[in-house]
């Protein structure tokens, strides 16, 4: 310990004492974790943010010491100075970096004592809403400060890596322009201008494409967005993404960069060296073969097109769908007949018909024997070529799924998911990324009875599909589009841009966005594509998300310091609340509420 | 250029190719900076984010090519592919990074068209309103772009320290709680929680406290925050700061962290080694010395207290003021009399008298002489002493303020500055840093008749002084509170704070706080303290002024992309901006603009 050292509190944390300190003098500060008695003498585990350390207090060499060593409780603050002495043999914890020593304490300072706590740390807690109004005291659990660690882990190789590679970290505003043509917006009443709004920003997309249009060529930013959604078990009213957009760039550039980060990402985080480059899957492979845009890839069944197969089929049920246009998906559920019982059967039958199936066909193939209600109905090559096609072994199980395209290989991919967790299918410490790309850039609302974008309007057709937006051939239209998927789950998605201005036009106009509300929603996009515009392209992934599959966490609110529960309400703070009249009167606002029902 | 790197694009920036590139081939993206004929030949300046590469257009190598570039106008956006070709002698240009080289272009691609520019890029721009109107062409100027990059260096030499020394990057919600006891609030209506509202932080103050509580033991955040006040024309209604806070520290720990941290980011931004440790000065001192609590030490003229010699002097204006208790502060601008004009000592004296001074008094040094209206007034022994004092030399120019000791001092700090300014006494190129400590933890408002706090109320009182809580003598009580201060301004301020709930709701009662109040707004800061929360402080410094005075800068806007205006306007998107009924609806909140009036 040097002598002055003005860092006086402590001069070292608890995990680094360790046989080499045996004889020094050391000063800890931290938390009693835990205290017993052994032998007449009293042990403390103390704890700070890296580690524990034992203390020990002898009652012979300083009784008074002792004796407020024996007032210590859990989670009292403490100060403790002593001698680095090595463990007696056999009491050693080879588990702890500092378990071959402890602390033998003659100088002992309270510096704030602790209520009991409303539970405990070592333990699995149940009661979230307890947790979450106690989260100065559910932080200090392991799990959870993993968590904030390895997530500002993550944010520091995204910013070391993105400004390696020439992308400029740029701040965007949170009091933002309201443009509700995606979710809800958080509204911010503006007290200079009475009567106006700021938006909280759903994602920083137009900012980043007028910094792309001046010029900063390429952007991240470890981004704050909002939206006032009603929140889902993983959704939360306030959540982060690491955006970036670049200029001059092709798909391919892009998808680069993401590669190579989440490569370094997970070779820092997790020591895991991640195969380059991802698999990549249109939107329609993705479909076709796992019935999801989001494939789980580590669950190897794909589904297969029996419909060539079955287009002379005497099994009328098939040959009809068929000949109406539709197909005939299979799925070999890999040796998992001998788990299928009938109440999983039942199970995957209410898949089935809850997305509008009526029925779902099946085999089991049991020795040579293929158990089915169906299969005597097919021919003899049917089967064979079945048979080929989906290289049919003993114990395999088959699902059949017949329809329109998008509905049948849906039902099959639900179903893949939902049987490769009942069998337990689901490759264990894998981490399967896919790219999809090539998504279908409009979608019908029957709803609405309009067209949609299935990303964002922002986003670029494909070049050779440009004609059929004249043509109104919306439906065939791809965008530049990709999505990142992990094990099943969205992490992010992005796409290539528009850059021209009577291009997206034309977009807003087939999505029903009027010039006049055009201009007064994007005036400022459309005449900065006047300018100048470079060609650019972009992403966003969720970083929430992210740190939550990478630590394993099974909710969001495991990876945020101080969340809101599911009525986004933070139960630490009692955030919202209610405010002063003065605040609203400042504001020009006033509460409707409770008397909503006699406005206009 | 590799045969199908999939960066197609371009091989290189514009800053890139230079006299060892002669010979190969390269594919160039960028803007027209500008283009001239030159003996038949056509250049063109290409501008990307990194710099200009000079392209040339030979006419009778390829005549469409050099019709197709005679069609280019400024800010077109364009692809060009060609042989990188060294300059004739005589036209280098060594100014340039690519000055050696030229492009002779043999593909040209027009990305984007731009219409004419509404200003000139390489020019200064007076009228403000139409550079933000038109943001995303401003930030094509290179002075903009430069405080971009400066500003993403800053944060990246800020994360990279702090992470180094042991801090964690914690995100703090930007939904937070209203707690109005300091600056205004923006709030964003809850629609899940009617008639209750968020507000957005003014700092994560009570949030990393919290997280101090939680044992993260080292915080940082470079965060947002938001003031809902009116705007002057170095403040934006959001902001940001680097925050951080850590337990177990001293006064001393936090200052030695961010000494090193400035440190390193002048050494990287400007090549400028700081010497260190930085200059420290009590409030007092600093008070006393310069008359102001942000001294600027370019200046070196020290105010010198001349009450002792003055108290029984014949000059009754002086020994009166001396016997009610107050003090004769001198201070000797060095050198300057000869630059001191009758219209410039009005100009002090109107300083003065605005102050509250029934006038100024002043000697001017003109070789053995001292004019001045007062000195006849003054034993020789006084002169002598005065003259050893301020150790007055020819061509000095002194000045008095006589009174309360908080007025004269800030009269002549005011001056001191102002006559710097006039007589050009503000060292150049120079960077002085102080630090005030030990401020005052309270001080009275007469307007609303009670005592606030000189920072906020978290800030610990110095334990020596914290018997005079209970006495009432909150005017004596120190803080421990520290200012950082470069060149007269104040980069920014922390605190050890308070860690006990008693002491905590001690201070809350004399700022006037009801205990349901407290209770009310900072319940879950006092529940938190009794759960061994450990002592700590910290520290947040403004990042906007910070690159402001490293990029010289005249405006906090130029450090932001996408700032807001005097009126909290962001004229390039025209937000805030109205929003639609529906909107409010779901919000249970409606207008009470324009019947303000009928309001209870």
């Amino acid at each position: 310990m040097k002598k002055g050292d003005f860092k006086a509190y402590r001069t070292h944390h608890c995990n680094e004492l360790n046989i080499k300190w045996v004889g020094k003098r050391a000063r800890l500060c931290g938390w009693v974790h835990s205290k017993r008695d052994h032998g007449g003498l009293l042990f403390v585990d103390l704890r700070d943010r890296e580690g524990l350390t034992q203390i020990v207090f002898h009652p012979e060499k300083d009784p008074s010491l002792f004796a407020s060593a024996k007032q210590l409780k859990d989670e009292y603050v403490i100060k403790v100075e002593g001698q680095v002495v090595e463990r007696p043999a056999g009491t050693k914890n080879e588990a702890l970096a500092t378990g071959e020593i402890e602390l033998e304490v003659d100088f002992l300072e309270i510096l704030n004592p602790s209520q009991p706590l409303p539970f405990n740390l070592d333990e699995d807690i149940e009661n979230e809403e307890l947790r979450l109004s106690f989260r100065f005291l559910d932080l200090r659990r392991k799990k959870i400060l993993h968590c904030l660690k390895v997530r500002h882990q993550v944010s520091s190789i995204v910013r070391e890596y993105l400004s390696k590679e020439g992308f400029l970290e740029v701040e965007t505003p949170i009091l933002s322009k309201s443009t509700p043509e995606g979710a809800r917006d958080f509204l911010v009443p503006s007290r200079l201008s009475p009567g106006k709004f700021y938006a909280l920003p759903q994602a920083p997309q137009q900012y980043k494409q007028l910094l792309m249009v001046a010029g900063i060529d390429k952007y991240f930013q470890i981004a704050r967005c909002f939206r006032d959604e009603d929140l889902r078990s993983d959704r939360q009213p306030e959540f982060t993404q690491i955006d970036l957009e670049a200029s001059f760039v092709q798909v391919e550039d892009i998808m680069n960069w993401i590669e190579e980060m989440i490569q370094l990402i997970f070779l820092k985080v997790l020591g895991i060296e991640l195969p380059l480059p991802f698999v990549r899957l249109s939107y329609d492979q993705a479909i076709d073969n796992y019935g999801s845009d989001k494939p789980d890839l580590r669950v190897e069944w794909k589904i297969q097109d029996a419909s060539q197969l079955f287009k002379n089929t005497e099994f009328r049920l098939f040959r009809e769908v068929v000949e109406k246009g539709g197909v005939i998906k299979a799925l070999n559920a890999k040796g998992t007949d001998p788990m299928i019982s009938a109440s999983v059967l039942e199970e995957l039958v209410a898949i089935a018909t809850s997305l509008g199936a009526k029925g779902l066909a099946h085999i089991r193939v049991e020795g040579e024997q293929w158990k089915s209600p169906i299969v005597k109905f097919f021919s003899a090559e049917e089967r064979k070529n079945l048979q080929l096609l989906l290289n049919m072994e003993p114990d395999d199980f088959i699902l059949f799924s017949a329809g329109p395209r998008e509905q049948a290989c849906s039902i099959l991919g639900k179903i893949r998911l939902r049987l490769a967790e009942i069998t337990q299918s689901i490759a264990k410490n894998q981490w399967k990324f896919v790219w999809v790309t090539d998504f279908p850039l409009f979608e019908y609302s029957p709803l609405d009875q309009k067209w949609n974008s299935v990303h964002h309007p922002f986003t670029r057709p494909h070049s050779e599909d440009l004609t059929k937006l004249d043509d109104g051939r919306y439906n065939e239209i791809r965008a530049l589009a990709y999505d990142i998927v992990l094990n099943g789950v969205e992490l992010g998605g992005g796409s290539i841009r528009i850059h021209e201005r009577e291009l997206q036009e034309k977009i807003f106009s087939i999505l029903g966005i009027d010039k006049q509300r055009q201009e007064l929603l994007f005036g400022h996009l459309l005449k900065a594509f006047q300018y100048g515009a470079p060609p650019h392209g972009g992403i966003a992934l969720g970083l929430d998300r992210f740190v939550m599959l990478l630590t394993g966490s099974e909710s969001i609110r495991d990876v945020i310091a101080f969340p809101k529960n599911r009525h986004g309400v933070d139960l630490l703070t009692q955030s919202p609340s209610e405010v002063e009249y003065q605040q609203l009167k400042e504001l020009n606002i006033k509460l409707s509420f409770p008397s909503l029902k006699i406005e206009p």
